[in-house]
């Protein structure tokens, strides 16, 4: 068998790992490796992290575990890739099977022969057509070329205030980053809220923990352009018109996938405008692969299209394809949860599979549950707090999504869950889940259990919710509702909505059933901290008669909007 | 319809979940809680911590999460439940359906009829036939009277020197506190191994972790009896006659389910000493409900019965149980996966599932992967490390066993590896899994993921491995072997193993294949700090012909012997 001819356009994530793991399978192929930019193997998801002062060394970005940079002398010397950097792939001709390559300082042009080729060119930035988009100090942070230039604008120590449009998940990363350099952040986000994934409670749950950190923070609110003086960025001119000072921009308005490439060689592209391939990672020429952000992804809970662009997700592909590179239809990759996470402060915001509005969008019957909030572990190991929702299908019980955000160990939590909705686990197999447990690590019922808890007494029909959204409409439309919160008075003294609520404690409830309308049919809605006495309250009105009670979910710990107190 | 009559005995975890339960679905239920002890609901995992000054106030064991103790007023004022402290129940009489109680301080003798009956009298220490056990000093760890008794004896600040017997979970997690108290421990343990739960060569990485601790730990080591002085115990006499000085001694030898008063009753009791019961948690007599550290429990990987006295699981089973005495057969416990987890100073140490000796002993033809090292997330983020290894059925790949230690994120791993095992997942399931990822919180490769991918490679024939102890055996029995370091001169020079290796670079190898044995057939083991270099050393190696060429698994960070740096 003559020596295998393996051309991988792009080496970042999917690129690098591609070839990694073809080397693995075939020890004499050829590989190469053609790389726009001059670095390699970059670990992108970091470049927030550096900027942030998390550590100072740039090369950290680049190398192995043991501190070895993964220059194009390590791909030869370690992997016996060739690595060509700082060279654009500028066409494919299928019929040859040759790339043509121009190499981007000596401006050379060179073919280069495959057999099979892997296309992982990521994506780039969605430009948008704003005003001052080119003034000095306004930058995307997508390539380690933006985060140098932001790294250097920063350590000139004359950035005193930055203005960040996109409150996606770089955005979110980027004012943590900002902060901790003692920059002054505002975030401009057009949509009504942040972070897409999660539901819009949850986003505003963590907008006020961005607030708390400093951070100001404008939902449906577009950016007119940036205004300029001698060049440079000096404000972001809103859409009412207010002028943001700013010494520094950072645009972070999502991507599309890097297709240009792929187009002028008539390869399919999806409905997502990324790369379309089959579940070996196949583009419609079947001696072409494509991994990584510049694919179109299947959504395996809906089986639908979606673009995913995920570091994780860029690596599990390159893998995949590595493997059929060398040996034809041996691995697949099935699709994505859509499973993210990411630090917003001392928050953490996760997900994985689908949000209600997801999954009605494809058509699937669904139900949440309500919000739960819980300490992630007893008070006396340093509990932090974490506020949850699951979605399931109506009729299986099946779980297919979930939602965490909080101080509290988030992590673990959605990785559970991303595994409960992988295995096709319903919400009763969830319920009797055995997950390790001591007092350092989760509750005696770990929260995510805790969360299918709530969701079977839900569909049993036991636990009648209304989430604080709602509450706050009731209020403004001065509905009649008697609010009732059952936690304590030293609670109620620290902490307070100050909604018209009048405070019972649980444990004097039924000496003081007196405190409530004698209209059995009043709208009642109770609550406590995270409303588990809530619930407890509300099981014991219904007992009394009562037959319009609620809980509000997640109490007090779930509430986005002012307090009293 | 009357008003239920509902008795539980044991008011622990499993007792206080139940009735708390069947309180939340019935209002009107009649519900007693008989509780031997003066405590209720006590959060008897956390006793170690209080122990070791994690936290100092006891209350903080027994209250809720707002801070409110779980007294007999509590359950009554807010549960409306009667709890009745310090009081024993010594008989059920199942015709007459009443149960004889005793209360301790007064003597008077009680009767309570019951329509439904909860036994969750928990689990005892199997005491050991060992002299001086009576005397002063010694004691188990199992109670809150056991607590509050060496915490008084360490607060008097006689205590210097301890010895814990038994290296299970209490046993680790007690060294722990005692060191954070400033007394010198030592730990033995009969057994070959600490942790039974782990592989030998895991709970050998754990005991050197202790060590590093100044914990000084004996296994295979027999304790003869302890030696008193004035009455107050003075030190620990093991097998071999030595004598080790200790003021405090902790007896840490296991649990068995507390039945006397359920086969008194002539309930069926099953091969594990628990009481038998069916996925209802009824036990042999409809009426009689049983949870906790007193049932036998069910494997669900083997099917077989087994003794799983867990907090988490006690719960579970509570709340099943609080169901199903309401409303008959409405929830199910299925069993468990045996999932554990344990803070051993900075590691921890977790599995889920089955270990391969407990799948072969189960008639389960498995394999293992190899072990796993690597670091938790990226070392930018300040990694931690995590060794770990997978089990799996070697016909179908579905995960059956995971377990995992280190300084890093074992609780997110082991409770990936938990809903994997639960949603019978198979290595290529995992190998593809969509899993949380951000630099914070993972590596893009979740460890999890990698274990999944090692296994497949060992599916696959393309990873013959060897374990350290294998090379240690081949290295005392002087077998001929070549033994090759993959890494950097840097890292050999700072830590090597010192077993005549020679340090080939990965990175220089392909140049300096003259270095290797001129026999192709020569037995090579190759390795690095984890193993993934050695791997892709190995692959080299067989390229070039060499046919006896093994990988070391999970490295130099995975062998728990004595190194020569």
């Amino acid at each position: 068998m003559s020596v295998k001819k393996i051309v991988v356009i792009g080496g970042s994530a999917a690129g690098a790992k591609a070839a990694a793991k073809a080397r693995r399978c075939d020890q004499k192929a050829q590989i190469t490796i053609v790389q726009k930019v001059p670095d390699l193997s970059m670990a992108s998801c970091g470049y927030p992290y550096y900027l942030g002062g998390t550590f100072n060394n740039r090369n950290a970005l680049l190398c192995t575990p043991t501190g070895v940079v993964r220059d194009a002398a390590f791909f030869k010397k370690v992997k016996d890739i060739d690595a060509i950097v700082n060279t654009e792939c500028v066409a494919i001709d299928r019929t040859s099977k040759t790339v043509s390559c121009l190499d981007r300082s000596s401006g050379t042009q060179f073919d280069l022969p495959y057999d099979k080729l892997v296309l992982s060119m990521g994506a780039k930035p969605r430009k948008l057509p704003i005003e001052g988009y080119d003034l000095k100090g306004v930058s995307q942070l997508l390539s380690m070329q933006d985060t140098d230039y932001l790294q250097d604008l920063i350590s000139s120590e004359t950035i005193k205030e930055a203005v960040i449009v996109g409150g996606g998940l770089i955005g979110v990363e980027a004012c943590e980053a900002l902060v901790a350099r003692g920059i002054k952040v505002t975030l401009l986000e057009a949509a009504p809220q942040i972070l897409p994934m999660l539901d819009e409670q949850f986003a505003a749950l963590v907008v006020n923990h961005m607030k708390a950190k400093g951070v100001q923070v404008f939902t449906s609110m577009k950016l007119q352009g940036f205004v300029g003086k001698a060049g440079a960025v000096a404000g972001a001119r809103l859409g009412d018109g207010t002028v943001i000072s700013c010494q520094m921009a950072i645009v972070c308005c999502g991507i599309q996938p890097n297709t240009e490439l792929a187009v002028a060689a008539g390869l399919t592209t999806g409905i997502t405008g990324g790369i379309v391939v089959n579940e070996f990672m196949q583009t419609s020429d079947p001696d072409i692969y494509a991994a990584g952000d510049c694919v179109e992804c299947k959504n395996i809970l809906t089986n639908r299209a979606c673009f995913a662009p995920m570091g994780d997700l860029a690596n599990l592909q390159g893998r995949v394809v590595g493997q059929n590179v060398i040996t034809e239809q041996s691995a697949q990759f099935p699709g994505t949860t859509q499973t993210a996470i990411c630090k917003v402060f001392d928050f953490t915001a996760g997900v994985s599979g689908l949000t209600s509005r997801q999954a009605e969008a494809a058509g699937i019957d669904c139900i949440e549950s309500s919000i739960n909030a819980s300490p992630d572990k007893p008070g006396f190991m340093g509990a932090g707090l974490l506020i949850s929702k699951m979605i399931a299908d109506r009729k299986t019980g099946r779980i297919l999504g979930y939602q965490c955000i909080g101080n509290g160990d988030v992590s673990r939590s959605v990785a559970t869950a991303a595994m409960a909705i992988k295995g096709k686990l319903d919400v009763i197999d969830v319920s009797c889940a055995d997950l390790p447990y001591a007092p350092p690590y989760s509750l005696a019922i770990d929260h995510f259990i805790t969360a299918a808890h709530v969701m079977d007494n839900k569909l049993k029909g036991n636990y009648n919710t209304v989430s604080a959204k709602e509450v706050k409409e009731k209020i403004e439309a001065k509905e009649k509702v008697f609010f009732l919160d059952g936690r304590s008075p030293d609670e109620y003294e620290v902490m307070r909505l100050g909604i018209g609520e009048v405070l019972i404690p649980l444990g004097a409830l039924r000496s003081k059933l007196d405190m409530l309308p004698a209209d059995k049919s009043a709208e009642i809605i109770c609550f406590c901290k995270i409303s588990l006495r809530g619930y407890e309250t509300a099981l014991i009105l219904r007992e009394h008669g009562y037959t319009n009670v609620k809980v509000m979910e997640g109490g007090i710990m779930a509430w986005p909007y002012a307090r009293a107190v």
